[in-house]
């Protein structure tokens, strides 16, 4: 079996894309991968940061933790990037399920280096906060040799995207149980500034766009 | 290496927990778990629902999934549940990251039969919609013969915990740059009616209770 037939649906082939444009949807609204690689014979899977960055997914972490070295000698990774959209209620608990868009890719990373790595960086940096990079200090050498930068060619992966009404066959249709869906939102709340801010330093742009909220009291020390 | 020693933290081992309670709240908090196996020498991670009961993780699927039958073999499994809970604003790319609670399970699973299947299954619908199980019909047989469950024993893991102030150093601190806390919420919206809802079926109390909602008008067909 090669990694292509990874990709193969062999269920609920309904729910599969081929499109491009919706798993770049997907990874550029998510903010962490799970990615899994084969350590020992045995699988371990581990949550990241990630961002695309044209045709590759990007991820980071530090060069003491072991999962990122084993990824970073090119092993073979399955990375997946999951985003749980509510709830299928159905009329059955057998049909009942999420509202979801799920991607799992398949590869090996490319460890990034020099001005690709810092770039790679600013990128990370900035899809979790967008505008982050221009209001905070460069990297130091220090923390550059410090952190692994990998990048996921975004070759081979399959998407399912599960945003329907629940499925119940006729009888159930026509018994007494409810079916709908129930949308689940995410939103930042209300910042909070660090107990050791020094006075006078505002919210930041990149921080108030995010949340959009002023800046709220520092706690008490 | 041993499984024992996969959860051995090499890096950030202050955030490393040990607190069954720890996890607990965090696996009961959670719907979503991502299952890392490995099928022909490469990994393969997949998202599927979860649910703790005692001292197991129950998850399932359908019978036709690669994955799960992979699984059901009792194939060494790797299996992340992480809850992203905002970010850590520093004041430094580099020490900026997010606030999280991640648990990495690792062992093998057992596929349950007959009773303990049905009852994991009623654990499973009413751990994401609580009370759903009696408001809909029993399982029927083909229905069950057409699912897999599986559960994990909750003994090999490790568990971090980031939900700390940013850890600038001092040059930092004393520099000109925002640092605080950005939290994220999520919540259940407004449910939806089916569009081929029959008249006159209210919500029911599991789906009200979950959304805090009354139901809403059926969306045009």
């Amino acid at each position: 079996m090669d990694a292509t037939s990874n990709t193969r649906l062999t269920r609920l082939a309904e729910l599969g894309s081929s499109d491009r444009a919706a798993l770049d949807a997907l990874l550029d609204g998510s903010k962490v991968a799970h990615v899994a690689v084969v350590k020992d014979d045995r699988p371990v899977v581990i949550p990241t940061a990630c961002a695309r960055d044209g045709d590759v997914l990007l991820m980071h972490g530090s060069t003491g933790s072991g999962w990122m070295r084993e990824v970073s000698t090119g092993a073979p990774v399955s990375v997946a990037v999951t985003s749980v959209e509510g709830l299928v209620v159905a009329r059955s608990a057998f049909e009942s399920s999420m509202l979801y868009r799920s991607a799992v890719l398949f590869g090996s990373c490319a460890v990034l280096e020099g001005d690709d790595k810092q770039a790679a960086l600013d990128v990370l940096t900035d899809h979790l906060i967008p505008g982050r990079t221009v209001e905070v200090r460069a990297s130091t050498p220090k923390e550059l040799a410090a952190t692994l930068v990998l990048a996921l060619p975004i070759e081979t992966w399959s998407l399912k995207i599960s945003d329907d009404w629940p499925e119940d066959p006729p009888d159930d249709v026509d018994g007494p149980a409810w079916a709908g869906l129930l949308p689940l939102e995410t939103a930042y709340a209300v910042p909070v500034a660090a107990p050791d801010l020094r006075d006078g330093i505002d919210l930041p742009p990149s921080v108030r766009q995010l949340s959009g909220q002023q800046q709220t009291p520092k706690p008490p020390t």
